[in-house]
């Protein structure tokens, strides 16, 4: 797998457009993604049973096709009601209007605040905007990848080349946003934050049960603070116009969609609202995946371990108490808790026992492992052999001002 | 009912002492309850599988009557292995000897750091001079109160006086501990916090049921800050010293009780770390009673719609989002929403529509409920017929401080 510079246009026959229609005061608000030639698509949405409107709207049409996505910030268009819908579905239809496209054929979505109607009237300058603008290449994928913002500091992208099985060379790439209002999802099949993969891989329809997969190891493992967003999407796109077999059982390709997704994922996690630090938790030996999963989630998740972990303070206690608390088979007596990069590992708590409980040194090294930038927690439960990966971020002043003052 | 300015030792034969052993610099870190005559008991713990060593020694004993109860605060005395469990024994071993009781007429608690051993020398010291200062009446009881505090900045005491069914007038106090790692239970039978409840009615054993209902509407309806603690426990000790019949059926009665449980738990909730405000959430029309909670506990649990008050920032999509993710059914076009003090209710989301979105008036009557020192939620689920009560805090710049520095 060969990593490249890109986005959401490395791949063959993806444009985008990213531009500013005025939901926000001064930054890119409306992205638009056109696919050269229909792209067949899997689409995970959010378990919360307050959905947004777009997301009421492709629950329905249930799109295994797309010639166009167009994205909104600024306005979650959520809680708005059958205005909202009617909304939702305007927006698919200016954008086919503007494309050539029926209006089944473009996907939609929105991210910003709650329980207010979009401006239609500036949302459709913005397409006939964007439409204008479509290309290909980095500053297109910029453009998009800033315009799907909202308190996100940077955008999110990444993007791999991978040759399949049947010696085909495909492209993936992909665009996320995300900063507060993600926490991990409680069933599969669903995504945390906004994120869009393209391939130009070829895929035939029906490729749920894989993508679900990768969501389920990359978006639903990461957790900012815990709330569940009302407009959680991730999508990806396969238009194969780099040819080939259907790549739906391909393994290689999967692992290079996962590389991607788990790579926005992370980026989510870094750029988490207020975040200082980005945290990285490996959970080992676990009786069974969900019980992995479960404990490395329960680890981002807690306030207390994010709290700790932006004063540098090497409270590793309360790493533990978030173990116990995930509902996962644990016994004290078989398990290990370390920290640090790899390389040089603290161990803290093995076979039922704290290691560096008092000492001033240990706690003096655990310090320093604590105020650096990426943040790794390894949990060896010593039960069986599932693991899981979880990403977060620590909960700082700045999270705090960012939500007090969002709408004001 | 009557209420009555009182504490722990407002039932006859309960007497108390709190004392500076040297486990905090310079607070109250331990206190002792004395019981005149044996009490018969109830005690729920943590779900948490790392559970700390008092509860480990507890689950195994199960008493089912008591003579004392000894709590150090300071030190969890919580992952420490087999070291640990021997100190737990040891701390009832020295009150016995102390007070001339058998070691299991002796409960055992602590709450603070996890992850150290507790000074025995000093618990030692502070169990002797803590008995010699055992006695009744407000004294006592603030100074028991004072030394089970951690991060808390107020003392939780609660009483009240009621006739039961036979003529007979009993009296039942409380004090609780709590500020921070402070979530609500996922199964029945669970308590978070330290809470202790005495009263002079008489009981006879086994109202573990009783109880345990008492606490799942009250101290499992608390969330600070969605940790769950090694530590939790909840105690009540009634010694019949009151006289007449066993009030083990006697609705009247758990009711006083439970006004004692929701007070304390209403004053933790308060005090959370850092907290400015009280959130109360009142959920009406449910299905069922889990719903009602899991909904209730979903906003008390929001940490953006914790932020949202702390900024008191009209934001109440957030409230909307929090419903939407707990899990219980919903119906978005039966739902209604309103927040303020009682009779002046501002309705925010009714039928599927939001009420006040855009309007500036409305924002401003809403950021000043939001600005209240106790901002009230109501939320009809407009389903069914029952009900639920939830307690947290905002989340405050403070709640990073002190928990980016609790040990350093």
């Amino acid at each position: 797998m060969e990593i490249i510079d890109g986005g959401i246009t490395a791949p063959l026959g993806f444009q985008a457009a990213g531009v500013h229609c005025g939901i926000k005061r001064e930054k890119p608000d409306l992205a638009l993604i056109y696919i050269e030639k229909p792209a067949a698509v899997s689409m995970v949405f959010t378990q919360n049973k307050v959905r947004a409107a777009n997301i009421e709207v492709l629950a329905e049409w249930r799109p295994t096709r797309l010639s166009a996505f167009v994205v909104n910030s600024g306005n979650a268009n959520a809680l708005t009601g059958e205005r909202g819908i009617e909304d939702a579905k305007r927006m698919a239809s200016i954008t086919a209007a503007e494309l050539g496209l029926d209006q089944r054929m473009v996907g939609m979505a929105s991210t910003g605040i709650i329980g207010h109607f979009l401006p239609m009237d500036k949302i459709e300058r913005g397409i006939k905007s964007a439409a204008g603008a479509l290309s290909r290449g980095r500053e297109a994928d910029k453009r998009a990848a800033s315009a799907i913002m909202t308190t996100d500091t940077v955008t999110k992208e990444a993007a791999c080349r991978v040759t399949l099985r049947d010696g085909t060379r495909v492209t993936i790439g992909g665009m996320a946003k995300g900063s507060g209002m993600i926490s991990p999802a409680m069933k599969s099949l669903h995504a945390t934050t906004l994120s869009f993969i393209t391939t130009d891989a070829n895929l035939e329809e029906g490729f749920d049960r894989q993508f679900g997969e990768v969501i389920d190891s990359s978006f639903n493992m990461v957790n900012v603070d815990g709330d569940q967003s009302t407009n959680d999407m991730s999508v990806l796109m396969a238009n194969g116009m780099a040819g080939g077999e259907p790549a739906n059982d391909d393994s290689t390709f999967w692992e290079a969609v996962r590389w991607v997704a788990q790579e926005l994922a992370k980026q989510v996690a870094r750029d988490g609202e207020g975040a200082t630090k980005l945290i990285e938790v490996f959970v080992t030996g676990a009786a069974d995946v969900e019980d992995a999963r479960s404990v490395a989630r329960a680890i981002v998740h807690s306030n207390l371990v994010k709290a700790a972990i932006f004063g540098a303070d090497p409270n590793y206690g309360r790493v533990l108490a978030a173990i116990g608390s995930s509902g996962a088979k644990i016994d004290l007596n078989k398990m290990a808790l370390s920290m640090g990069p790899n390389g040089s590992r603290v161990p803290l708590f093995s076979r039922g026992k704290p290691l560096i409980a008092i000492g001033e040194e240990g706690k003096e090294a655990l310090r320093s492992i604590m105020g650096e930038k990426t943040v790794k927690i390894m949990v060896d439960l010593g039960l069986g052999e599932a693991s899981a990966t979880a990403w977060g971020c620590d909960l700082s002043y700045d999270y705090v001002k960012i939500n007090a003052e969002y709408t004001t």
